[in-house]
């Protein structure tokens, strides 16, 4: 293998795939990425068991030359100090490896060498069928992950709630998330015929995340049994899915309510965080709402040893019943309003042991469920 | 004790005399601040140990109105807990402590209550004679610190090496800092005709370059057997002086050297970043220096288990014998070469086994002491 690359598009990718790379693993290989040198492109892939993550660069980018391949072949290097060399060399890097898996990488009167692993012991690509991919902008992708991933459980104990759910029914996607505590849930129009329930680890969502230009671009995915692959121009990801079933989500959202009032987001959201102060002090974050002579509603939060904090808003509108007492964990509070963009939101209540109800005022493919939280 | 006042300003001065404030202090009215209303200004106060900061606000800043006073008194509050209160409250925030230690903070509609500590019962700040400062720019002082502190001992076993010593003489100050491996050192003249040695805790310097403002100002500086005081327009630091006899270091610096190179200062710090990648892998971090035919500079590192990286590097000049073969610690190295804002540098060697010397070009008031490591 032998070639010559703009170090900056090198530093990038090999960036890109030690996302996912882990330096815990029991397969000292694992620790590095593969390097393989095509006659049109330069391919680097790092994994983990979860994740794969294999990334692009071709010879040229936007008109310029960036890559120039002498002789093709493979390597393996470890991704921690390709990576700090690659950062620390500048201009073009003239990469040689040998029969031996020593990679050598010189940029003018610097010459670094490193060793290697023999790239043929490197675990195989899963083999996905590429033939019926879904195909989601970019810019949706993203927003339907950041309005949902936050709610996933962090603890264990329920495996498939650590993950994201994907539900896919005749041109339909719902993505969901819940840690049983509370529930984000978002729904899509597709092109796709394609039916199932799939659970992608949050780990994996949160690299996707990083790995999705900014620009909109479109992004296919595949499905298999045990993988999920999405794919860009010069990038693809593959994740491992949870196995097991998902609840059925749909099923906790409340038909009706006792009081619906109508908020302003940010100012909510402001006020929840203000709240939120003494709210630490509590196991749950609590913080109270009461609606006060029917036409304020007052966000208070006590702490017996440090103090009280507490503050009325005016509500937009009231439906229903005006008598309100409830206390919320204050941070599920906070998530959920800031994944919401819309000015507005209407918040149901059923009850003082009933969760409440958060949608957006004018866009009904989004929700959020908290339950609450005893205040005693 | 009531007053109204601008909530930014509020919290500025709160976020300063917190940064001397501790969270782990057995005494439990040193976690909060002390706040005293004047007639014309509100006085905070937070400490610990070591360490006091003090933060006048006065009634108008650049001739805006920024407090009000309107019963003066004095209320210690959990720095915890006010500072983040105050950071959330909008616009001006109407203060008042009733004589039960409860203080109270209203912004608009929002109204938060926090108890507090009886103020009688905070220390007493230390009496300083304030009749003969010694006046240093606030420029002068800033660069004089960062280009000696990062060179203190990071562990206990010699005490007086974790300060920075300041040692006045003759209208000259000389600031030093040492591990015993390596030394920093530089020069100042004042116009104060007071001697003695002194020994700041690193701890109080790396808050006092906090509190400096960022413009030239003079800063006055005013010393006890146990206390040091920087004050400002609007600040003061109080910090304990570290008891002991300080290493008397001038006499390390070596008289004469075998060889001398001149050396691009970014040129050979970047050199030496770029070796670190293996040196690292060593327990000193072991960089290699050696002089090629008597024209260049090689400057490499290796590990055995993964690889090596070397470059060679041109020197503008060289003085005296070309034979060198040295090892030192590449932490030590960028850390003067960083400290060190002129182009140039001068390098002198005494042998393999003796510290080098690094002296900026032009520059006679600063210098660096390396000691080298074994590389076996």
């Amino acid at each position: 293998m032998e070639l010559s690359i703009n170090s900056e598009c090198f530093h990038k990718a090999i960036s890109e795939v030690s996302k996912a790379v882990s330096l815990k693993t029991p397969f000292p290989i694992l620790t590095g990425i593969k390097i393989t040198a095509e006659e049109d492109a330069l391919v680097l892939i790092g994994s983990n068991s979860d994740l794969i993550i294999e990334k692009k660069i071709p010879l040229t980018i936007d008109g310029a030359r960036v890559l120039e391949v002498k002789q093709t072949g493979s390597v393996v290097v470890t991704a921690k100090y390709i990576s700090e060399i690659v950062k620390k060399l500048p201009g073009d890097i003239h990469v040689k490896a040998d029969g031996k898996q020593l990679i050598t990488l010189q940029s003018g009167e610097i010459i670094t060498s490193l060793k290697g692993f023999p790239s043929e012991e490197y675990p195989n690509m899963p083999v996905i069928d590429e033939s019926s991919p879904i195909r989601i902008p970019s810019t949706e992708l993203l927003e339907m992950i950041k309005q949902t991933a936050f709610a996933v459980a962090k603890n264990e104990s329920r495996p498939v709630l650590t993950g994201v759910n994907l539900f896919f029914k005749e041109n339909h996607l719902t993505c969901a998330a819940t840690n049983s505590h509370r529930l984000a849930l978002r729904e899509l129009k597709i092109d796709s015929n394609i039916r199932g329930s799939f659970i992608i680890p949050s780990t994996s969502i949160n690299e996707l995340v990083k790995l999705i230009p900014g620009e909109t671009e479109i992004i296919h995915i595949f499905l298999s049994d045990s993988y999920i692959v999405f794919k860009t121009a010069d990038s693809s990801l593959f994740s491992r899915l949870i196995e097991g079933n998902y609840p059925n989500v749909s099923a906790l959202i409340p038909k009706d309510s006792k009081t619906v009032i109508t908020l302003d987001t940010k100012q909510f959201l402001k006020g929840i965080d203000r709240a939120c102060l003494f709210a630490s002090e509590w196991k749950n974050n609590n913080v109270h709402l009461e609606i006060i002579n029917g036409s304020r509603l007052k966000i208070s939060s006590t702490s017996s040893e440090i103090g009280r904090i507490e503050e009325t808003q005016p509500f937009k509108n009231i439906e229903g019943g005006s008598e309100l007492s409830i206390s919320l964990d204050a941070n599920f509070m906070i998530d959920s309003l800031k994944a919401i963009k819309e000015e507005e939101i209407n918040v149901s209540f059923g009850g003082s042991m009933k969760p409440i109800l958060i949608e957006p005022v004018g866009n009904p493919s989004c929700l959020h469920l908290i339950s609450p939280v005893r205040s005693y």
